[in-house]
């Protein structure tokens, strides 16, 4: 690994040769694969991006040039190549570095990224801020095509395309997202890429290009695939020449030496410029290239074999109890649908999506028309179960307020991966929305404490009773309780259930958090003899105000506990209770704090935000003693 | 006017013949032009669709095949055809008829608007879910070509153009939005209209088209346009083809012959295909179609001179003390840039444009990106003044936690419109706002008072000591103070401001609304002898804890008064204060209770929610007495 030990910044890159950036760019892939075995990491994304890496930074002069990677778990190289080639062994754990790009982290990050689409607005804003100060400054974003899909981008395209800003856009299209991407921008890059007659026109570039591998790369695709060509046109203009950009491309984006020479040239040339390069997922990484979506991000692994070493549980995933008990569903009633916005897989969808895949609709990452649509499908008699990770659906707050909850059109909303979600870290948390979703009238929003209650509220909300409803749990495991050979079972909205008898000190819990919670009780029972009464609240709204009025004659001292915001949160919702009766209680919140939280593992981070059970035990036990 | 007086629904349309249907929209347009004179309303984007409503409901069996009108100002002559002729006159007034479709109002109202963009995805899930039905419905979005520009949009599109499901979109092309559009779709669009080759290549559809006014109509076009063509390429597959979507056009929207025939013919074909008509906004009548934006919504006028009737008061709007403080600031630091999304005009962002053009960018109907670009100017050393109205501001809930909060970086984001704005109703008011935003790390959330202390909060929030700021202030007037004769004052974060010395009795405000708690303060302690604790909050995060505790110390009842929901707001900050302290006040939240408000003046509203002066001052009476 002698080239790679020897860089420590990017302006050792500029001294190397065409061969030596090949040597460089299979060291970054070795060291990424190794890291990431023992080391969770976005691999595929990554091992496909590495020569986007090495080409921008051999050719621009970073940090004063920028770069801004959309959704940013492909930007492993770059952080190897930026100074972080040690921190990177701590990629994505507690105290260590973050598994996306960080202004804080590094002043090659220009901009943190996170969330998919915001590249080209952010890098938009660099390059007219660097304009109006008279700077001469390329500024790039580079996005996937599965990014491209986002209303965002087209936002920051169509934007940028007539305000002829210096601005390069990298389109990495490796024609999947984490599932296979689909819409029909995907259809048209697809067509781009292998008709025959495009690259007839563009040979004149091809021949200037002068690589014998690039064109046979080419005809490989072109033969490759199986799509029949039945447009009867000649394109000229590319989609994104009619947003105002100049349009190049396609090429081999893992070919270090095209993409060092295209870059070199588009260096030169003003205004907005996309350059459509082509990757492999995977590449250079013989099982990651073979299952893409499962080496998306694959956990642990033994190098030589490909084999993933993560152990199995016994227990189930909050994910596959939503997608087994939809499907389930769906049998029983033909107007169920599921809508993912990319991520069938990640939540399960793909469990109904394998049986009847005319009633599952991945949209693509486009989380606001996932819920309008949902919506669509809702006044036109369906029943759509949607499914958006939570921090994600923070993009479609106006599209649950405007066209589902306004109209009370009844779409299920599940929110998957709530809560602390761990190693992804502060732009992956889902701490938001059960306090922002309370506000909103006509909407039941509830979080089951485990998976058979999962399973019931997914139910439930299918019957009489529920309009709109909001279920939200979190990422991983639950507690191991029956839920798949048990009838559905009916759960009224705005009922709680007491897990613990007691006077004094009240816990209210709600979602899976609430086993902390048991923990704590259970502790505080058997090491010192004293009841706590504990509700699982399990609604948000509305609220059960009769388990709160006992709550508040019961105890002069009630804690919440909840795996978000405390800020208008379960904490919020209790505290309005009791201030709006006078009641004489006094009210701890154990949740998380008015400040954004880093990556760790969810045991450290809840930790950290004082809200595991072990916080929850020395909580009650100050408020007892 | 015997023809729309014959029309009770649009089943006796489908009897017209051509004349008959031209007679009918001149009639339309007459009635709406009556009507609004009086009873305002957005009578530019209404006019120039009346030959799109009129042929729709000529073609299609509404309500079976269904519309859904994009933003939905444009459809009063779909309302007017479809039973709400009469109901009209009350348009947008206190339990009137919604000045938007609205699926309550009518079954021809197959899905409510009001945000802009919703249409291609709203229709695409009606569209689905009659194809998962097995029934057979033509389902139409008509959408401006300010909307198209939104990410939804383009979203839907890029679902609609893979699913192949039958949906009609009809690109209503009238080059403005309120203010004139920009973006590069919006040069595209010019270009297809305008480019000879273009229309030269489309000559047979032309020719089947036989119409000699259409002809003609494009030569006017082609004639008029000063814009000079100098792309070398012939354009075959337009940008929608490239989505999957057939492309008709363009052909003239105001033309009812041509639309009719049009409709007739697409009706039959099957999948996605786009329409893109051309129409003048105002169209019709003459002063409207002069200054499409001040005609976008004129208020009251004279039929006869165009001349606008509305009084002009002699305090200042909000809109136009944001505007000149806004130059003000500009003036005094380079840094300072203004963006708005497409509301220029509406927000007065057009003073600081009209002096500094190169520092404002309007980047169209994009509030997502409106605010992740402005996030980039910020990283790039500017310091932007982000101004979007409250309600479209749900939009970029994601891209002000994620692209702003969680990198800290400097935007000053200025919310328009915060609270109830009147006769625009449930779409439009902006209630969501101060509860969301306070659960944001790094945000500081402020209201002002009166006009002084907008200007002095937008002049502190560009100071240090303050990060990423929020500033939420209403539509309209405020208290005639002075505001433009005296220095910027700096307010520190976190503090109020004591209005009035009390005991007993607290009365906690935040913003303009605290003018009505002032009145009522007032009249009890003219009319009782009594003096109320009155406290001006000014910040909603940080909340000042001092005056919080001064006022639990003073008062045994709090009342919290606010223009936004009571839920996680100013009424949440404070219970939670209160309960975290156990301290024995009760609490009373005035503010919107937890339903959606329909439209009104802002009084009506502000009585039927219950927090206006004499509201008040009724709560107060019963804690006192």
């Amino acid at each position: 690994m002698s080239l790679l030990e020897s860089i420590d910044d990017p302006s050792r890159i500029k001294e190397l040769d065409n061969a030596q950036l090949e040597e460089l760019c299979a060291e970054l892939r070795e060291y990424i694969i190794t890291c990431c075995a023992e080391n969770p990491g976005h691999i595929g994304a990554s091992l496909g991006a590495v020569e986007i890496a090495v080409a921008i930074h051999k050719v621009f002069d970073t940090p004063n040039d920028k770069v801004v990677w959309d959704v940013g778990h492909q930007a492993y190289a770059h952080k190897i190549l930026t100074g972080r080639r040690e921190a990177f062994r701590q990629n994505r754990k507690y105290h260590g570095i973050s598994g996306f790009p960080r202004r804080a982290e590094s002043p090659y990050d220009a901009f943190g990224t996170g969330h998919s689409s915001t590249s080209i607005s952010a890098a938009l804003g660099l390059a007219v801020a660097a304009q109006l100060e008279g700077k001469h400054e390329h500024v790039i974003a580079v996005i996937g095509d599965g990014a491209m899909t986002g209303g965002l981008a087209f936002e920051g395209l169509n934007n940028a395309g007539s305000l002829n800003a210096d601005i390069l856009v990298i389109l990495n299209d490796n024609q999947i997202s984490i599932d296979k991407n689909i819409g029909a921008l995907h259809n048209y890059l697809l067509k781009v890429v292998t008709d025959r007659r495009y690259n007839k026109l563009k040979k004149s570039i091809w021949d200037r290009l002068g690589a014998g591998r690039l064109r046979s790369w080419i005809q490989k695709m072109v033969k490759n695939t199986k799509r029949s060509l039945n447009r009867t046109g000649v394109e000229t203009l590319s989609l994104f020449d009619s947003l105002g950009f100049r349009y190049f491309g396609p090429v081999d984006g893992n070919d270090i030496g095209t993409m060092t020479y295209m870059l070199e040239r588009l260096k030169g040339i003003p205004g907005p410029k996309l350059l459509h390069v082509v990757t492999t997922k995977g590449k250079g990484y013989a099982p990651a290239e073979e299952d893409q979506t499962v080496w998306h991000a694959p956990g642990t692994f033994d190098v030589e074999t490909g084999k993933r070493t993560g152990k199995k549980s016994e227990v189930a995933k909050f994910q596959e109890v939503f997608g087994t008990t939809l499907l389930d569903l769906a049998r029983q009633d033909g107007r169920i649908v599921g809508i993912t916005p990319a991520m069938a897989t990640g939540c399960s969808m793909d469990i109904l999506q394998k049986e009847m895949p005319g009633r599952v609709f991945d949209v693509g990452i486009a989380e606001q028309h996932a819920v309008t649509f949902s919506a669509g499908l809702a006044a036109g008699g369906m029943l759509p179960f949607c499914n958006i990770y939570s921090s994600f659906a923070q993009r479609a707050f106006d599209n649950v307020i405007h066209d589902v909850a306004l109209q009370n059109l009844k779409v299920i909303l599940c929110l998957d991966r709530g809560g602390l979600v761990g190693e992804d870290g502060a732009t992956h948390h889902g701490l938001f929305d059960m306090a922002a979703f309370r506000t909103v009238p006509n909407l039941t929003v509830c979080a089951p404490l485990d998976e058979a209650q999962l399973r019931d509220m997914m139910y439930s909300a299918t019957q009489p009773g529920y309009g709109p409803t909001v279920i939200r749990y979190p990422r991983g495991y639950g507690n191991g309780v029956e839920w798949r050979n048990r009838p559905f079972g009916f759960i009224k909205p705005g009922t709680a259930v007491k897990l613990h008898e007691g006077k004094g000190v009240a816990l209210l819990s709600i979602g899976a958090i609430g086993a902390e919670g048991t923990k704590a009780v259970r502790r505080i029972e058997e090491e010192k003899g004293v009841s706590v009464l504990h509700f699982d609240m399990r609604f948000l709204k509305p609220v059960d105000e009769a388990a709160l009025a006992e709550a508040c004659s019961r105890a002069s001292h009630i804690i919440t506990l909840e795996d978000g915001v405390k800020a208008g949160g379960l904490y919020g919702t209790v505290a309005e209770f009791i201030a709006s009766r006078g009641a004489s209680c006094k009210l701890t919140g154990l949740g998380v704090p008015d400040r954004f939280v880093e990556q760790g593992t969810p045991a450290e981070l809840r930790a950290e935000c004082g809200y595991d059970a072990e916080s929850v035990y020395r909580e009650l036990l100050k408020e007892i003693f």
